[in-house]
């Protein structure tokens, strides 16, 4: 059954008056979105979400964590569930796609099947997960983590917002957390199915219209600090130099161009740094700079790791130079589940829409469920790439074509 | 006439009372000294620098900008001056010795001569130049620079500092620039004798006493500015990257390792560096840095710093940057009388010290007189070569050496 363009035509406004909706809530002046887990405008885009879903027909209620469900009981009555979806926090003025394109979608998706095949046999639940950025606590996959097990309740007490704020005290503001809803913690989901934007432009580049993703890349995150000595910059020789900001150049040049010629997907971004004094003419005593590492498989993510650690410090120790190596991140890569994977590629291929696996480079909510249930996510392009911006853009129709592969997904799962 | 350790050691405390008296004005709270040109604290030191000088026996005056000059007149009469001294200004939370050492050293080795042969033939005088670090406003060398017919009025005019005072103003508010003093620009200099510390490493290093300048390097001065593209950190790939701050990484690496391997005394320092938006998770999309290079000599520097720019560009056109270098600063080299820098190390062979002849990496009011008349710039160790510091220090009998040796110099020029 390939996708038919005048089909896609047609739809495309449902979805787009959708995403325009639910952007209104946390609206920035600079046309992005701000909602961050359990403000204001967070609460009023669960609300309305709620009275969204009940509208198209779905029977809805919170946990206790602030996952919002949407459920569509099947016709065979077995306990377990579909669930598909995605989050509704964004980053500060991110964009109107991150996240929600995924809770839209499987809405219309799951609604969509019921107008056209009437009721599934298995249960469908659409989720607007509370929270996956990391934006308001410094913690990230709130809710995927508290479905899933990852989080607890003990969690919500040990970390604050920038004002002070514990997570639990801002749940409970938002009338959470006090086991006034079903707890968060799920026994009974079969599989989980994201669609999320690329948040790259390999799609965009390679005219391809949709991807099933293999894996979630795994992270390595450090902070490389050096200490030379700070020194006039005119009257010390060159080899009376300990230049911490010349050995922290020395090292990203030669990481970045190590991954820079592998080829293998590894990605190595040294995006911040800082000098001290930072004067143009005195040597930099002081150095910090940060270094992010990606990979989908961990042996190779790993072998990089330990080569660049070994050469930053091999380069310091020859320079006179003091280093310390904090490593602050290390999530491992996530396959999601290959049965999954192949099934949406031979879905996409029977739809005669250009399409590819891919790799994603960027964290979802998939990476919790993907080492908990089997899991599947679904890209469509970003165009030009850009993300966690007010500029994050996809066109209508190629959102509806992500709808459209969702409801063949959908329609194999629950109705088959 | 060899340097006498007894005698080093009786007159050393001299010094080190002057040393501590002047500092006094504009001590900070971390023991350091800030005298801004024409600030209370430059006034105070100026003040009672004067009554200092006519105390040691010195006829004083000021010329129209602020230089103060102690005088002993010479029994043969010539119209011609001696000068010796520095400068009274200090960077913000300066040392005690950059500057003021030079005025004190001549001081007391022009009144000790007084006292041990007597008047002499040529008249001396000693000078406390107005300003020379360019602390407060973005002009240097407004002492030396007036005498020498670099600046004048007009140019007082035009700079201000970051109260929006111009020089012109300050300098009224201090009783200058209305033609109640002397004009101050000469031309009965024979010629200018400054004794500084070294601000460096290398006599200490060295374990050398004292050194005759040969030359004052040149400066070039750059800022580099590189526009990329800022992305995602996770899904962008490797070759789809314009990271502005991994082009910076390979410039500097490149450029500062260029000098390391020359050893000729050419010197290149990145010290600043700032990349945007500068976050772990983000390419950089704009990286910019300095990028300072000295040499005594013009062709070394033009040679070098055109190779550089050349690697630069050609560097950013394959990476596909935008770059924009400005050069702000641009100072020639300047070679010190060579006939007094001879006259100089042989007095200091004679005086059976370890001495040697150097290249000054920093800039002096020397560099000014040296385009002027006949010029010499002598140096005393800097203690781990620190400056601009309130931990800038040389000890007492060192200081009293350069002394001894001023001396030597001023009476072989003052005498014979």
């Amino acid at each position: 059954m390939t996708i038919d363009q005048e089909d896609v035509t047609e739809h495309a406004g449902e979805l787009d008056y959708l995403i325009q909706w639910l952007s209104a809530f946390g609206q920035t002046e600079n046309g992005g979105v701000t909602r961050l887990l359990y403000d204001k405008a967070w609460r009023e885009a669960q609300s309305s979400m709620q009275d969204k879903m009940r509208e198209l027909g779905f029977s809805t209620y919170f946990d206790d964590v602030g996952n919002l469900f949407g459920r569509i009981q099947g016709t065979e009555n077995t306990p377990n569930v579909i669930l598909t979806g995605s989050h509704i926090d964004t980053v500060i003025d991110g964009g109107k796609y991150d996240g929600a394109y995924g809770i839209l979608a499987a809405l219309l998706a799951a609604s969509r099947l019921v107008r056209k095949y009437g009721m599934p046999k298995r249960t469908v639940e659409v989720v607007s997960l509370c929270e996956e950025e990391g934006s308001r606590f410094p913690l990230s996959f709130w809710g995927s983590g508290n479905i899933t097990g990852k989080y607890n309740a003990e969690n919500a007490l040990k970390v604050a917002d920038t004002h002070g704020v514990t997570l639990l005290n801002a749940m409970q503001a938002a009338g959470f957390g006090k086991g006034d809803h079903v707890n968060a913690r799920r026994s009974d989901i079969d599989c989980f199915i994201e669609t999320h934007i690329e948040q790259g432009r390999i799609l965009e580049l390679e005219k391809k219209c949709w991807a099933p993703v293999s894996h979630i890349v795994g992270q390595r995150r450090y902070t490389v600090s050096l200490s030379g000595k700070s020194n006039h910059a005119g009257t010390t020789p060159m080899y009376l130099r300990k230049d911490a900001l010349y050995a922290a150049a020395q090292m990203i040049a030669e990481v970045v161009h190590r991954a820079e010629v592998l080829h293998n997907g590894l990605t190595t971004t040294c995006g911040s740094i800082v000098a001290d004094p930072n004067v143009s003419n005195v040597i930099a005593g002081s150095c910090r700079f940060s270094l992010d590492i990606r990979h989908h498989q961990t042996d190779v993510l790993e072998q990089f790791s330990a080569a660049a650690i070994e050469f930053f410090k091999s380069l310091a120790n020859q320079s006179g130079i003091g280093i310390t190596i904090d490593k602050w991140m290390d999530v491992e890569p996530v396959q999601l589940d290959p049965g999954l994977t192949e099934m949406n590629f031979k879905i996409g291929e029977k739809a005669g829409i250009p399409i590819r696996k891919m790799i994603s480079g960027a964290g979802h909510d998939a990476q919790i469920f993907g080492n908990f249930c089997p899991t599947a996510l679904l890209f469509v392009p970003s165009h030009n790439g850009i993300s966690h911006s007010p500029e994050e853009y996809t066109d209508t129709e190629a959102l509806e074509i992500g709808i459209q592969m969702l409801m063949r997904v959908l329609f194999r799962l629950a109705y088959n």
